[in-house]
């Protein structure tokens, strides 16, 4: 077979070689260049699109509908989809109130906050927010992170007046914190938090939570304030003898066993959703109803003893906007605002996947955003989107944010007229209730599939769980970041590299070692690089490439074939070069240069092509050693190979 | 044509289609994975190589002559070698000794210093390093910062011993951090320092140490311990109208002038390398004795004054080991000796690279530790390898590290015998001496290359340097630092992706704003995604294939073209893909169905063919579905479209 024949860029042996050359960009001028890179960078989603040759008046009612879609989607609103709406927030409703109070109670807040995290902040989603599903309100582990966090500084029952204003100020600045996020575009922050870790981070706060809840099912008097596995056993066991109260783990083991069996079924036949969905609001009523007729309290039984009546007090006179709880309240708050950022997100994605709709991240962080800022003003505490609830919304049919709203009503009502009534609600129903619901955070299938596919993930999943159940929920984030991070740097710092062979009467090239049928051709030895080439990696590239020389050449010694004469690095992966990049092809050019091996290209992509030739290296390893393809690369610099291969 | 003719895999059209499916690897077992991985990452350079199918004596040896090279090199040397050595010792020394007198005075430390520093650790690295043309010793830009660390701290004139104390015990930590990272071989770290940043850095931190000297060059008394140009310059001016002393401008003009008149010589004619080598030594005797003879000092020029005779005492009592100090030194030690690593390294490679020799990055590291730590022990100060004396080393015609040795002679008999002769040379020479030296530092061409290649990099390169010059050393590093890691983050968050077009007459597949010849397919969407699909990029790269396709819809619509029916993807730039990036190909599998497009795989790699079988997405999107070349996609998926082809 002759050259031609060899030459994928080329099908017609009549006619003459090489057709195509490597193509050269038209050149971009600097301004372009710099606001191609801007907009990829923080406008990918494209949100001006619709914008696009518009008149003046219609972007303006365009920008209005882009801070708030209730007036786009509000237009076209109908009986049908409110029908769908009233009972999925009636259902959610019925779930959120006995969770808000205890979640309240994670986060070392008095029961009624939770129900005006309830209130204020979905009426505000409800107007600014862009996804469907999302059912907001306080949630078990942003309560847990913000709870920990802040009795690090103050202590919740003497100082209680203090602990809320610092709470209230962390929620104020969360919110900021994911306004300012959203406003500049830094949505893409948030993909750093990997899914392994979320997932290992989920489960070992779902875990935490459930061991914190010890205290009310069991009745212990003196708990820890730590969170830690070990020091939570320790006062568990501690008060084994004495601190525990029959009653309390009676009423408290009874109804978590019902709210589990009320879950199961949910689960199993999706069309009885709602079971488990208004299990815990009647477990709420008839535990409630049973210590007031028993009066189980005297018997030592605690029950929630007195909310506050009435809707939320105004409490913008209370946030700290200077002292030193001013900076604490700021640390604070970007650590919970970031955590509550990736739980609705990724639950408004989730959702918006399902129903195929898209979401604008950066929109979603400014409504969720200001629906906290307003929250910290009206003694709410970090609202964000609930993952249990959310499944209830849309399991029950919901069809917009209006759901949010008839729930806001509903805990609107419940805060005006029957908070008394909860006088009486035992502890214990409380910790049931939690129990039950982040359970399902828990989710050993994500783990193993984790597992099965990347073993890297594996560790940050299981570094971010172990961090929140043995240390602290602070310390779980921490790892789970950090390694998250560790993996990118990894991945930049030693890219893989492989050796390309021929595969059998075709011109495709592969990797040897995932096609063992592909054949090296004799004399050429054909290096893949996969990925861009970087100061951070650059020297590596060079040195492994010129060990795979070495290698090759003791191969080459036994066989007693050819020896290396052509080096062919296949660029086609690697989709960027910097100066240091250039530095180390120089570097190679010349010890190859010294070995009396020709340096060939192929297929170097755009952004490469064009730095080779300002950087003069296209001109000095020669233009006509750069090729479009490695099949030509191999018949053009050894012709008389072309028989063997 | 037919489908046989348009697939690349078969060239022979009587030969059934698609002979070659994508491989998929031989399963590994975890602990070979992990194995694989951890040697890629630590022993890239394959460092027990030797070491392989020998017995246990000779590995012993093998062992030793690692640690300590010269075993081996010094074995086969010669008299011929030594004379090589001999003269570049001679000629390196001559360089060193005023300039050591004048670094000294940089990191604010008597002259006596620098010599100690040019005699010992030269010694221990002749023994135990790798590289065969580095010069050691003190260098400019250590020396600077190291001074500005230090004095932040502890004031130099004031506490002078707490201050040396505290230098030694950076030093000593400084050795620490770089025997540490050579020794878990996390040489790769200090790659992390860019080359722009570096240029960057090196041509600030040269301006900086020119406009320190003004000092002495000027004979200003009262002089600003801040760096920045700014204070620097009011405090230039300041003393302008008073504070100047004309014989001392007098001479340092005259020298300086001297001095750039041999650098433009050994610059003009590589023979003459020698007539800048010693200028320095000739201009320091020439105006010593001219100011011993005129007495100029009575007239205010400033003189060294004093010297210490004798070589290094131990300083092993005077390194804090406990105390506050401690801390502030581990701090100082690790920057200075991650500075100081990043030019020995840097100098070391290239001259390697010259001479074609292989560096082993880390033992080297392992090598300069050891040096400091012992150098700290003796009275030394960081030392590490020079530019200006190496590249003299170097046209000197060094041979082996035996020049170090030879240098370190000098300097002993230097510090035993001539220190006091330096008593009458001015420090205006000295000045002028170090200004000389640094202006080779600043690297205009190297700063030009940077802003053609790739101008991100050019602004790492300018942050470093104004960042230097106008606010500090340590600060200009930050920058430097920051911002190439906003590159990688940058990189791996928002990789490129490309539409890619068939061109005419071939079955090769490219980039069609690369290649505009490349016609695109109708109603097939072919996409490369440009990237490994991580967590951190992987819900980017979805939304952006998704909107590729919205915006092809829209051109289709206007065209009125057939719609799009599929969606390949050219996975071959897809390095590696994590949970999160499988759960984005579900995601875009998903939306795909609704909209009733088909989703397609190209040539995905060794390790992601790996997972997509791991996670059940191949089985999800049919087996059948992955193609091992764009080309067998295009044809296979659509036969009623190869006609149009």
């Amino acid at each position: 077979m002759d050259i031609q024949s060899l030459s994928t860029s080329n099908r017609h042996p009549q006619d003459a070689p090489y057709v195509h050359k490597v193509g050269l960009p038209p050149k971009q001028n600097l301004f372009s260049e710099f606001k191609a890179t801007a907009k990829e960078t923080f406008f990918a989603d494209d949100p001006l699109r619709p914008f696009k040759d518009q008149p003046r008046s219609k972007k303006f009612i365009l920008g209005l509908q882009t801070i708030f879609p209730i007036l786009e989607w509000g237009r076209s609103y109908s009986f049908a989809k409110f029908r769908g709406d009233l009972i999925a927030g009636l259902t959610i409703a019925s779930l959120c109130i006995p969770q808000d109070i205890g979640y309240a109670r994670l986060a070392n807040l008095a029961p009624q906050y939770g129900l005006y995290s309830s209130f204020v902040p979905p009426l505000i989603y409800a107007c600014m927010g862009s996804s469907r599903d999302i059912a907001i309100g306080p949630v078990a582990v942003v309560s847990l992170l913000l709870g920990t966090l802040l009795q690090n500084e103050i202590d919740p029952v003497r100082n209680a007046a203090e602990y809320r204003r610092l709470a209230f100020t962390a929620t104020f600045f969360a919110g900021i914190t994911q306004v300012t996020l959203g406003f500049f575009r830094l949505g893409f922050l948030i993909d750093f938090l990997s899914h392994a870790a979320i997932v290992g981070f989920m489960s070992g706060a779902a875990i935490t939570i459930a061991l914190q809840q010890l205290k009310g099912f069991l009745g212990i008097k003196k708990f820890t304030k730590k969170t830690g596995i070990v020091s939570v056993m320790h006062s568990v066991f501690d008060s084994a003898h004495h601190g525990w109260n029959w009653q309390t783990i009676v009423i408290g083991v009874s109804f978590l066993s019902f709210l589990l069996v009320a879950k199961y079924i949910g689960k199993k036949n999706k069309k009885f959703f709602w079971v488990p969905a208004i299990g815990p609001l009647i477990s709420v009523i008839v535990s409630t109803f049973f210590v007031f007729i028993t009066r189980a309290d005297k018997e030592g039984v605690q029950i929630v003893r007195h909310i506050d009546k009435g809707i939320n007090p105004s409490s913008v006179n209370q946030i700290y906007f200077n002292g030193d709880f001013l900076l604490k309240g700021v640390r604070i708050g970007i650590v919970a605002g970031m955590v509550a950022l990736t739980e609705a997100i990724a639950i408004g994605r989730t959702f918006a996947g399902m129903k195929d709709y898209q979401l604008d991240g950066n929109k979603e962080m400014v409504a969720l955003g200001t629906m906290n800022v307003v929250g910290s003003m009206t003694s709410c505490y970090v609202a964000t989107g609930s993952f249990s609830r959310s499944a209830v919304n849309y399991m029950a049919g919901c069809r917009t944010a209006v759901s949010n709203i008839v729930m806001a009503i509903v805990v609107f009502l419940t805060l005006e007229f029957i908070t008394p009534l909860f006088k009486y609600t035992p502890n214990a129903i409380l910790a049931a209730i939690i129990i039950s619901a982040v359970i399902s955070l828990i989710d050993f299938d994500a783990a193993y599939l984790i597992w099965k596919i990347d073993k890297f993930d594996f560790v940050a999943c299981m570094g971010a769980f172990f961090g929140v159940v043995f240390v602290s929920v602070e310390i779980g984030l921490l790892i789970a970041v950090s390694i998250s991070f560790a993996k990118i740097l990894l991945q930049v710092t030693r890219p893989r590299t492989a050796i390309l062979g021929n595969l059998p009467r075709t011109n495709v090239y592969r990797n040897i070692l995932q096609y063992p049928g592909a054949a090296k051709v004799p004399g050429v030895l054909i290096v893949r690089v996969d990925s861009a080439i970087y100061f951070s990696n650059s020297n590596y590239i060079k040195e492994r490439i010129l060990r795979w020389l070495i290698d090759e050449d003791d191969l080459v010694k036994e066989s007693g074939q050819t020896k290396i004469q052509f080096l062919i690095v296949e660029m086609s992966p690697v989709t960027d070069i910097d100066t240091s990049g250039i530095h180390a092809l120089e570097e190679l050019y010349r010890s190859l240069q010294k070995r009396e091996i020709q340096l060939i290209l192929a297929n170097p992509g755009t952004v490469v092509i064009d730095k080779l030739h300002a950087s003069g290296f296209a001109q000095l390893i020669g233009e006509d050693k750069i090729f479009l393809t490695v099949a030509d690369a191999v018949s053009s610099c050894c012709p008389k190979l072309v028989g063997e291969a």
